[in-house]
This record gives C-alpha cells, sequence and structure tokens, in this order.
C-alpha cells in the first residue's frame, strides 16, 4: 500500500479545544499512524504534547486536560520528509520574535534542500529534518512586521505540497498551496472555526462543512472573525491529487469539495466498463477496495461477495512464526472464505498496486482456498513514477509497474486476467479532470524538484538515529 | 453486542506448538478479547504463560521461546463465569496426584453451585471462580486409576457447555459436552494433531481441517497416536448454539462442520423473502452484519452500499469528550457515508439486538446523514431470554425484546419499519434444526440451571476483587 | 549475601488499613524485594493486590483506594519455597467452608513435603508451590467447628518456621511456630491493633510497640479485642533466628524484644576483643555492617572511616559492560575512597561471608585504592550449614567455610589476616543465649527436615515455570 | 537539600563509548536525576537517545547497542536553566553548517537573556529554553572558518558558569569557562580520553584521572591527539564553587584537583573546633554529611554513632498516606535509632540548611526517639543569596537564614543549640581560597547576571508546557 502523509486539525474558539482536536484527529487517524500532538493556547500560554504511535495511545485524560486554551492545531503523521522518530513529531513549536508559533504540515516542499543549505550557510541551526522548521525558519527571518505579511513572506519561498495550520497566542492560520495538491477543509461549529484534511472530522465532532480552503489562499482566525488571504494568484490548472480518490480518504470524507464516496463508486463502475470479466462473482481487497469494487459489481451485474476476511487485531508487535508459514504476513492479515471462493470465477477488485508482493500472495491464497479463476481488477492505472508532493512512494526500481510489462506483472501475480483502470477512464470520474496530478501514472509533474531531492535527504546526510523517550 | 465466551485451541507434536498456538488464538480473538494464556509441555516440565488484554499484548517473541515443548493448549476468554481478573484467566493449571494437569474451557456448567459447596465443604480450598477450577478438583478426587478415566469420571459429574482441552505432561485431550452447545473442531498438520473452538484457527496455520469433535466424545491424543472415547451416550437431539451462525464465528470459518458463510447468507436471503421492502438499497452494520446483508440484497435484488463507516482504531482506552454529543461512543465507531444515505430508502440489516440502545443511536445517525426511510431488518429472532450456556446475555429485564413489543421496539428505535426473523426462517437455515438451541428466542433449554444460578455465583459470595499486576 | 526470606504485617480496626500496610511493607522493604502483596476486608468482601517487583512499584494511589476495608495483612517476599513467580506472591487467598481466608507467612516448613503428598493422593489440587497454599488446605480440611480451633489445628499437623497473619472477612489472627524461629511483634495505634516482622514497621506508622507474639502462640484480634490462645506448650528452649541480629533486621528495629542496634554493637566490640588489628582505621562494608564496625572501633580504639561509598542507584536493570571490567558488578556498588585508604592499614568489617566471591572482589579494590594492609574481620562465625527455617543460603557445596579452612579462605580473599566472630563470642551479646538457633555454624539443628527436603522441592517435580502479566 | 544542576562526560576512541558513558553518568547520577541522554559518533553518522528519568530507566542493552562509534558524550540533568520538560533534556544536538554538532553543559550563563532576544530579533528561532542551545546558536552564526574558532568566539560571547562537552563527527571538545566555577576533570584510559564533572566516573570506568581542565581553557580530541586552546587569560581570582566540597560532589571523587573527602573532613573538625558541644555522641543525618560528622567526632574526641537509618528504597511515587502522619515525609526517608538516641545528648551534624523545613522535622524525629539534648552543627555558613552559577538555589524569601537570624533559626528548628561553620572557617579549610566562590554566603558575586535574570526566564515568557512522550 502506499502510505498518506499525514494529516492536520485546527480550531478556533472552544473551550474543549484540545478535546474537539483529539476527536478531530481520531477521525483522520487513517492519514497518519506513526505519530500524533496536539498544540493549545490559552490566550497567554501555549501547551505542548505529542508522542508517537496512535491518538488513543499518546493522549490520555489527564495530559487532555493539561493542553489548555480554546485554540488548537493538531497533526497526525506517516513520514514522508525526516524518517521516524521522536523529534520529527509535529506540530511543531518554536519561539522567535513573534513569540511563540507552532505549525501542522500535510504535503512535502521540492525546494527545501538549497533553502535550507543556505540558512545554514547564514548560520541556522536545525534540530529536526522536517520541511515544517524550515517554514517555521523562513517567517522568523522575514523582514515584515506583521505576522499574516511574515507567514506569506515565508510561503512566497516555498515550493510544493502544502496544506498548513498554524496556532499562535491568539490566532489560527490555514494555508494550502497554489496548486492544492492535498486537501483542506473549513468547517464551521457555532462560532467557531475549523479546519481538516478531510471532512470525516466535522462530522465526528459536530462541526458543517463550508468549503476547501483555496490554494493559493491563507485563512486567519481570531477574535476579530476569519479573514481570507490570497498569497498566490490563481494559475490555469491545479495539481490535486487523484490518489485522495483512489485510496487515501475515507469514503465518508469530502475533499476537493467532491463526495470521495461518489468517486470511488465511478472507478468501478468505469473499470467494469473497460474490462468486464467472465466470472461469478466479484470481491474487494477489505477495507479500502471495498467501494471500487461495489462499483465494479454494480457496472458489471457480477454478484459482490465477501471472500476475504481482515482481521482487524493485527498490530505492529505480531510475532513472526518460527518455521515460516509461506505468505505468513499476508495470511495473518486476510483469512480466505472458502465457502465463497471454492469453485468460483472470481474478479479481485484492488485500488492499486505498487511492489506488487503483496497481491501476488493473496492470489495464491485465493487459489489455495479454490478459486477457479482469478481475474485482477485495478481502480488506478499502472504506478510507474515516485509522488514528490506528500506520498510516500518507493524508488521507481520498487514499483513493479515502472520495471515490468501489463503481461510480465500478469504472470509474477499469477492472475488469469488483470486489467488496470486506464489515465483517461480515471479521470473521467472527476468533473475537473485538467486540475488533478496524476505525475505517479505518466510522470508530468507540475513541479519538478530541485536536484538531489530525496525524502531523507537531512537524515542520510550526516547520519541520525533518535529513540523514543521511554 | 451480545459477547462471546471463549475460544481453546490445543496442538500435539509439533516442536513449535507455542508459536503455533498464539497464532491460532490471534485468528481465534474475536471471541474473546479480555485475557490470554497459553501453556506447554515438553515433556518433563510444563510451562505456563497467561495476561490480562489481547493475544498480541499478552506475548511477546522471548515470552514464547520460553514456552517450549511439543504439546501446547491456548485460550483467550471473555468472561462468563468469574468476573474479569487476573486470577481467572485461562487456561488453569494445578498440581495433583497424577502431576501437571491444565484446562481450557468455552462453555459454561450450569451445575456447578451445588459441586463446588459440596467440594468447600469436604475441605476443598479455591483461589478461582472459574468452572475450570472445579473440573480440576473433581478430576483430581476421581477414584479411578488411569487419567483418561477420571477424566471421564469428572465429566460425568458436570452438566452445561463445555468444550474442553487439557494438557498434561506427555497428552493433549479434548472433549465437548454430551449436547454439544459449543463448536471445537480436530484437524490435522502433517503427524501433529490440532484442536480448536473455529477452524479459520487451522486455515492461519495451514492445518487441514478434519471433523467436529463428537459431543459427548473425548479425544486423547499422546504419542502413540489419537484415541477416541465416549464419556456419553448420545442423546436423540443435540443443542448446538445457533448463535454460532448469526454472530460469533468469522464467515471464514466452519463451526458444527458447516461453512458459516452459508448459513449466514441463507439468513440474509430468508429475511428478504419474510420481509422485503419498499427501498433503493441495502446496507449492513460494518462487520458482522456484512454477510447477511449480502444475502438480503441478493434476495430482495436491492443494491448493496457501504452507508456505514467502521473506525478500527477504536479501543478500550477512547476518552469521552468533555461536552458530550450526542450519542458520541456510537458515532467514533461508525461514520454515515452522506454520499450514499442522502435521500435514500435504507434496508439496515443487523445480526440481531440486545437492549437497543447502539441500533437507536445508529438510526439516529442515519436520519441526520439524510436516509429517507430506515427498515431495519433483523437476521435473528427477538432475544427474549438469557442463555446459560456460555453467552454473556444480559438480564432479562435488559433485553429489549423481553420488555416490549415489536411494535414499541420499533417506535423506541425510531425505525420506518422492522422485522426480526423468524424462528421457524431461522432453522430453515440449518440441515438439522432439530439439534439446534434456540433457548435465548423461546425459552426452551435443554438443561435447566440448578437453583441460584448466576454468571457470578462466587464472585459475589463474599466479595473478592483482584487487580491486575503493574 | 543471605538473603532474607519476607516480612509479615497485619492491621485491624483502621480506616486506612491499606494505606498503613502500604507503610508498614515499605519499612520492611528489606526483607524482601521480589514480591509484594496486600489483603484487605471491610468485613463483606475481601479485597486483593499483589504484584512482582518493590512495593513502591506494586501499589498506586488508586489501587490502594480499591483496597478497602478496616482489616489488612500484607507481605514483602524473597522466595524461599517456591521459586519466583507470580503464582508464588503472598498473601494467598482462597475461598473454603469458612469463606474467604488469606494468609501471608514468614518462614519455612520443613515437613510439607509429607503433607502434600498425602494431599494430593487424597484428591486436592496446588496451584503454588508455597507453604503458604498447604497451610490453608490443612484449615480447609480440619473437622474442627471453630475458626480458631480449624486454624490451630493446622498448625498442630505443621512444623518449621513460620511467622504468620490470616485476614478473614471480621478477623485479624497471628500465630508464631513453637520455637519462635522468626520474630514477629505485636504494636497497638489507639484501639487498632498492629503486627509486624520488625518494629521499625510501628515506628513509621506511628505505633507503639507492645511485645513479641510469643512462640507458640496464636492471637485473635476481632471487634470484641484481643484474644490469645497456646497451641503448643512451651519447650525448654527456643531457637530464635541470631541472624535477625547479625543482618537481616533493621538496626532500628527491636526484634525478638532486643533492640538491633545494642546487639549489633556488641559484636563489633566483641570482635575487637577477640581479634584486634595493628591498623590505621577500620572501615564498614556499608551499609549493613556500620554498626558492627562502630563496635569493632569502639572496642579497638582505631577510628571509623568511610572508605567505600554505596551507589544506592542500583536497580536490578543495570547493564553489564560489553568489555567486562574486572570486578565490574562490585565495582558499580561500591566505590573506595582513596584519600581514605591510601597507604592506610585498613580494618574492614563485615557481617558474613557466604560464597566469599563478592569480597574478593572487595578486597581487590581497596588494595588497587592503594590499601597498605588488608585486615578482616567478620562479625558473626563461619557459615557451614544450610538453613531450613528460611533463610536462604546456598548448599553447602557453595558456601566457602564449608569447603576451606580459614587459612584457605584468608589466601582466596588475598587478606593480610582475617578473623571471623567466635560462637561462644556471638552467643555472649545476647541475653539468652540457649534460646537462639545457630545451626547454620555447627549444624545443630532443632528440627530435622524431613527426607527430601529442598526448597524448591515442588517446583523440581514436574516443572513450572510462570511468566509476569504484561 | 540544593539540587545540583548537571552532569557532563565525554570520551574519545573507544569501540565501547557508549556503555562506558552510561556507566559514567551512572557515577555521576547524583548530580542530577531527572533526565539523561547520550549522543555517539561513529565518525559518519550521529546517534541520539535522551529520556526523563534515572539513567538505569533511560537506557536498556538494546538503546545502548544502537548508539554506535567511538566518540561520545552524555549528560545527566536537574533542570537550572529551563523548566523540567522533554524538549529540556541534553546534549542538545542540532545540523548546522559544519554539519552535526551536539553540547552538554554544567552550570549557568548570566547573559542569556540579552544574547537570546538579540538572536530573536535576527530571525533565529529557539526549541528549547536551555542555555546550551543558545551556545550552539552562537556556534553557528560565528564569521570563523575552523570549529575551533568558532567555538572559542561562541565561548568568548558567554558568560557565566559552564562546563561542556562538545561532540562532532570526529571530534570531542571539552571547556570551561574563565573562573571556573564548575569542575571538569580530564581522565586517560589508555589511547583514550576522557572527560567528567567528577572523578568517580574515572574510577568505575578504570580511566587514569590525569588533572583538571583549566578555567578558560579548550581542550579538542581527535584522531589526531588533544590540543589545548586558552580562549580567556587567567584573571587573578578564579570562583569556584566552594558548594562542591560541602554537598554536591562524591566523596570519593576528586574536583578542582582536591579529595572531597579530605576537605569534607576537614569541614567537620572546624566545625568542632568553633562548635564544641557539651554532648555524649555525634550522629550525621545520613548520607551526604557522614564525612563532615566523622570530622566532628574526630575533632571533638565524642563518639560517632549511627542514630538515623536512611531507608534507600524511597522513590518518586512514594504514596502520601490518607490521614496525614505528622512528618511523614521525613519519617518515610529517615528512621530515629531508639537504642543509640534515648537519654543522650546528641550532636547532630549536617552539611547544610536551606529552609529549615526539613531539618525541623528531624529534630522533633530525634526527640521522640528520647533525644535528652539536640545540638545542631552546620558545616557550611548561612546561605542568604541565590546562586546563579548552576545550583538551584530557592528565592531568598525561601532561604531560612535570609529571613531569621541565628536564634530565630535556633528556636524554629526546637534545637538547644546551634552553629554554622563561619565563611573563614570554611575557607580555611582549601588551599587557594581566594579562588572560591562563598556568594550564597557573602552575595559577594564575582559577576552579575544581566538584569531581569531569572532560571526559568523563558519559560514564563509565554507560557510553554510540554508532557512526556508516554
Amino acid at each position: 500500500m502506499l502510505k498518506e502523509e499525514c494529516a492536520v486539525f485546527g480550531i478556533f474558539g472552544r473551550e474543549d479545544a484540545a478535546q474537539l482536536t483529539y476527536l478531530g484527529l481520531y477521525a483522520l487517524q487513517h492519514r497518519g499512524q506513526e505519530s500524533a500532538g496536539i498544540i493549545t493556547s490559552d490566550g497567554e500560554k501555549v501547551y505542548e504534547h505529542k508522542g508517537l504511535g496512535l491518538v488513543s495511545k499518546v493522549f490520555d485524560v489527564e495530559t487532555l486536560e493539561k493542553l489548555k486554551g480554546s485554540i488548537a492545531i493538531g497533526h497526525t503523521r506517516y513520514s514522508t520528509t525526516g524518517l521516524s522518530r521522536a523529534s520529527n513529531t509535529q506540530p511543531f513549536l518554536v519561539t522567535c520574535k513573534i513569540g511563540k508559533i507552532a505549525v501542522a504540515h500535510n504535503g512535502n516542499l521540492v525546494n527545501i534542500v538549497g533553502l535550507r543549505r543556505k540558512m545554514e550557510e547564514d548560520g541556522s541551526i536545525f534540530r529536526s529534518t522536517m520541511d515544517s522548521e524550515v517554514i517555521l525558519h523562513l517567517i522568523a527571518k522575514s523582514k515584515k512586521k506583521k505576522l499574516e505579511d511574515m507567514i506569506m513572506d515565508a510561503l512566497n519561498r516555498i515550493e510544493g505540497a502544502y496544506s498548513l495550520v498554524f496556532c499562535t497566542k491568539n490566532k489560527l492560520i490555514a494555508a494550502r498551496d497554489p496548486l492544492g495538491f492535498r486537501p483542506l477543509s473549513m468547517g464551521r461549529m457555532g462560532d467557531s472555526v475549523v479546519f481538516a484534511s478531510e471532512s470525516c472530522a466535522f462530522d465526528l465532532i459536530g462541526a458543517e462543512y463550508e468549503r476547501e480552503v483555496e490554494a493559493g489562499e491563507m485563512l486567519v482566525v481570531d477574535s476579530s472573525g476569519v479573514k481570507s488571504y490570497r498569497f498566490s494568484e490563481r494559475g490555469k490548472n491545479l495539481s490535486k491529487c487523484i490518489f485522495e480518490f483512489i485510496y487515501f480518504s475515507r469514503p465518508d470524507s469530502k475533499v476537493f469539495g467532491v463526495n470521495v464516496d461518489k468517486v470511488r463508486r465511478k472507478l468501478g463502475r468505469k473499470l467494469a466498463e473497460e474490462a468486464p470479466a467472465d466470472a461469478d462473482i466479484v470481491i474487494a481487497v477489505p477495507d479500502s477496495s471495498n467501494t471500487i469494487a461495489l462499483g465494479y459489481a454494480e457496472g458489471s451485474g457480477l454478484p459482490f461477495e465477501l471472500g476475504l476476511i481482515r482481521n482487524h487485531y493485527v498490530g505492529r508487535t505480531f510475532i513472526q512464526p518460527r518455521q515460516t508459514m509461506r505468505d505468513w504476513d499476508v495470511r495473518i492479515k486476510f483469512n480466505p472464505v472458502k465457502g465463497v471462493l471454492e469453485g468460483r470465477r472470481v474478479v479481485v477488485v484492488d485500488d492499486s498496486i505498487v511492489r506488487g508482493s503483496t497481491m501476488r500472495k493473496l492470489v495464491s491464497i485465493l487459489r489455495d482456498a479454490g478459486a477457479a479463476k482469478v481475474h485482477l481488477r485495478i481502480g488506478s492505472p499502472p504506478i510507474r513514477y515516485s509522488c514528490f508532493y506528500g506520498i510516500d512512494t518507493p524508488t521507481r526500481g520498487e514499483l513493479i509497474a515502472s520495471q515490468k510489462s501489463i503481461d510480465e506483472i500478469k504472470e509474477y501475480l499469477g492472475v488469469d486476467t488483470l486489467h488496470y483502470l486506464t489515465i483517461e477512464g480515471l479521470l473521467s470520474c472527476v468533473d475537473d479532470p485538467q486540475n488533478y496530478c496524476v505525475a505517479c501514472f505518466n510522470g508530468s509533474y507540475a513541479l519538478k524538484p530541485e536536484k538531489g531531492f530525496a525524502k531523507d535527504v537531512f537524515d542520510k546526510k550526516s547520519g541520525y538515529e533518535e529513540e523514543l523517550i521511554i
């Protein structure tokens, strides 16, 4: 599976800001499970708590009680820039000439190396390897006088994908990059203003979805209300990440102003249209491809069945069997339902294929369970290029579709037929196809990363490894 | 939801017995999440490790390494007899005249009070409040000479539901009560013999399902092979728990020799036949009623949709919001997919209703998300009576169907129409209806519990509360 | 060092019984660091909490709050009978015909094997390997009608060393074996009655020392007051453990009705009298031999100096250096004060020598620090025999004084001169020498253990190993 | 008690650098128990691990294994500047133009506010509130080309007390402030070079003490050997902290090139000379004043006795009794030995008095134990002024000697007589009295702190609170 980078959340004007941020992060947990953090302000003091692990592990009742104040921002993360470690948890909080300021970032910058090298030459020190720290340096170094101008000054110097929420002593600020790579929604909860990566966070806390933060827009919330600023002119086309619909976002969310579920259903129907199969049943690889599979079933007229049961008790700490079972790592996650599969010609629908190794094992599990035929249908085109905008893709050498032809993949996976959704088919499922980034499929990058760019460029530099505080 | 009581697992003749038992328990985790334990024997010594929590939390690599030997039994539990506490974890291991003997129990005995009172009068001491301890006392007190006879002697004195696995220095023993309330399967793994509550445990370790341990049968496995004993004559009818098909067992399992998935699909189709609905879509309450809902969709011809998304990150430690949201406990578990529900007439399929409070909140969540109509279809008859055979049912006063008429329930839940599967409909889904217990629906108990019976009879007796070792 | 077996504590008639027991156990922590437990009764229910580790680790505020009631008993233990493991923690609580009863035991029984074998033959089962479980079995099996008689019946069947406190729903009971091997004091705290292994526990909670529980006496405390029973006639001589004065008890305690500090000072003066040394200074091996060393300094007229500093941060978890330093395990515990030792002729006073390996390393550390001469003076006679009465002595083969002559020991340790206190000298320090057990020095056992006796006889039997609940 | 600020340790040229640093920190644990950290370099990468708590809790075997390389620095801390929290643990590691650099600091800077304000104005951001971060900023901002010059450049801009160790990819650097407030020793271990706050760390790892790092000296160790630099001319007098001899350092250490034990003995003898007492015995408040008390006993000719037993099991987590005992917090730490105290006229020797509250309770405990007279003798002059150089003194208002006359203190404590060592007496115990700081006694500060100075100046600024990662 591809790994989503992060989720951000922010709220202004609620006594229980930390509690609601906790709930918001909980709803956004699928976007990042490595660490979680919340920073709050009561107008006087700023409070911080961060930790490695799931939201429910990082926070407990006492901790939330200590996070006082009516402004809060939160973050859950899967590492993109910066290896997994304690000093790379977000939000990132510092003190500078404007006092305390904290930021939470979803996305990935592509001109960070040069910026950071330059700042190091000028005498700056860095505690982490995160983009967020560079952004805060830029703000602190801005010659502008007003906080809003300082932030826009900084945003105009960075390039890449970013959906950001900032917290200061008395303001909550949200901003989204000019190409709009990552989603960021705004909601209302009575007089309070809320921001979140996906609208499912609003549903859980009972906030109303209002609109998407626009690409190139900065929104500043304080006691005088909400002000909108444009720090960048709207260009011709945007570069919204189409993978949010394919895999990352929850089906009950709105992202980019659209119901994820609706698009995902279309993917399945389109897939059925492009590649029908002579089969008895349609099954999904649960849970992420359920909606696409339902769309396929609907489009193809074949019955949808539960052919694989997912074990939700799988944790990080599962112990590898001593005498290795074949495919055990996939087997402990998915168990085939023999009663469904035996003797049937099965269409298996998955959202995407990255390295292909999991799917290969899954196919062998289906065959062992008696599937007569396995027709694989993928709800997205072949992933052939790395993402520089916040998705953790492996190197091109590890992407199976970058190394093998479709026929070779079919053979490698051991399926009877294989079809990937076409780029055209994919884009036909959204209303404004020109505004979506499909670079991972066709290599057409809207923003070229600077030379030497790599996700862990600063980690590799001189070596750095940090353990958890016990 | 009703709570399953327990799972048992046993294996003979594998060097990696503890590891395989760990995997087996992991596959059976859905049957009990309160505690887990494994006991092994290397022919000389007996090793024990038990703890509160999920299998993956209780065991780590070092612990499994210390559980030496090629015989192992394991247990995961949700408390039925005996409150939740450290001294009530299983398997229960003691030393007596035949040396070390351990037992793991799935089920519930109904004549335990009298037996225990009598033994106390005779000078016995009890360390726990579990049925298992009473069984071991009976074995130790038997006047028979051979272990097999001693165990059968004990089994002939107990009444109720029991699927048991025993482990001694050099034997693995499995037994099932004469009415066969609880399932217990036997499998093979090369020369090794395996027992498990459900066959999904065999799938995970790569063992082959062989057959069900018969009601009234005891199987003894040692280095000379497997021997079968009958400790009770087969009566006319059995009392297999039909709830295993409705809710408890995993759909990928075989229990009572039957594919769970197949029966569960029939429940859905039967339900559609008994109670069609004037609706647009069918949705399930994920994940337990997915298969029934698919059956309903198939039977009714209505499309199956994903209308509720379940958050699998919910843990025990979730923190209650300060300013209580309406229905927050259900909301954090299920989020409605507005895109699916809005303006639709929805058939909601669930497996059963116990108290009704969760369903009531769920209905209100569906309405808030825009469902035009809510037609509730339940894949089992109204639960009106408590179970004495190993399911943790609340008292009759808490069972909604025992207190209210169907119309009143409909009103309480706020649904437009409501239908429970009939007992006849339910029984029509299995091949041998006369062999199933439906006492929770009609109060027709095959074995009457002794006077004064209550799940926690010994806990209440004189007060007893034990904390976890930190 | 020899390891003390255990401490017991009991209190009747205080609302904060659990809290005071916690404090009492804390004061008695030096007698056992492996596990701790408290059992309380509120007259209706009995509450239990036990765990492995120090008192301050096993209990926290919430746990103590849950241990309700005005009767409590507590225990800290270093294993004597029964290997170190969770099921061997005390107090041991069971249910039997008289309801709940718990016991905490300091000492060691010598006729346990036969008793237990007999009970196993008669159909009893055992969950632990502790003497305490056997005692509870005997009580439960007694044909007497009254609790007091049942307990005395049981005590008359056991032989060995025991200072016991029992707790039932509404009684606190203390008893001490007829030969009085182990100490047990009674105190008062207003109307409340307290028992403890040493009087330092009374000091901490503010109770007044009243008297020693007599050998062969049982004291029963309930709402009607305190009643004394004799379950055994007073014989000619007692067998009080003289090692309590040499090493085990705290110098601020009274045991056997005598100030430990006073006796310990006499040991030092006697040692100086028996073996003066041509030296410049006297140093102790801190902290246990401080008082003896002060006595030696006083007796000899030599100045007492702090030549060794003990690091009190040493915990169980100290990590062994990769490239082993010579004597590192002793070095991390004791650092020599070069300014004190350099060029000095040093008298080193220690309380006893068991295997000799630690002392050997210590001598080499002192020499490295520049000591010109090392004269070793031991405040007790050579330990040549194992203890069967509750002290964890190694086998005779491991006792250096059982294997080597004094001259050989001197050579092995690398000291210039060596003197052990004589048995006569030792006994001259107490008022009633005929009432003390010196079997570890001269092999003259008041009670011969039964054939086959060994500390871990039941653990060895058929192997048994139990892990901590994580 | 006053709290020591910190300990630092550094080593160059050992394969097991992390292990030896662990041992070194362990030996220095008495100087700081709040947090511990180690940073290592293998010439390519830099490794970090830090945490809150004792050294033995923060590190385990796996962690030490991960800290690769032959250069290491370590730190244990009690907070002086910067409140207690995770982001204020040391060593502090950053990346800047010279690559990775880490620093560990013992002491306190007095011109930090101005420096930091200026840097903030210039666009710097701060992650912690520690002096160490400011030092690293200054190094990174230096216009010099060579690392050595950059560091000296930075050191010339800071004022106050500092003993520092730095670690880069391939160098270990130590430096001490021009007035030499805090100790810092250099040792050798074969070809390896070692630095430590006190020489007891050398003893434990088997290194040889070589000399004190001089005030105003910087030592750079790399593969070409050790180079010494002077970054500040030697002034007339130094300001070595005389409290290192009175209380902080271990008696087995050398600090400032002198055996602590020797000076501490002199304090006791001088005290006896200045203030003899008509008494029977001398007792110490263990363990810190043992050596002074022995000196007093020697000087006065009175016998030294163990009148108070310290319970070394006291941890941070001790639970306060529900019904508060009088003086319970002191009682659980110290138990009086009645046998020693009863009816005796006692000289109690302690090293210093800060607030007086502990001593007051201790006196009442001694009286309760029967002491006929209590003559208090303090091995240092009255503490009347706060320390700005790295000792955590309370505000002047909390210092009893700053608020009350000696007679009033005598009355408050409830002692019969009271004597503090005179400043002259104190200084007569060291060879070069002009080189010692006694500002806490007479307010004569060698370096005045800048206006607005306060230990937690940056914490108070805009509020900042950070929780531990759980």
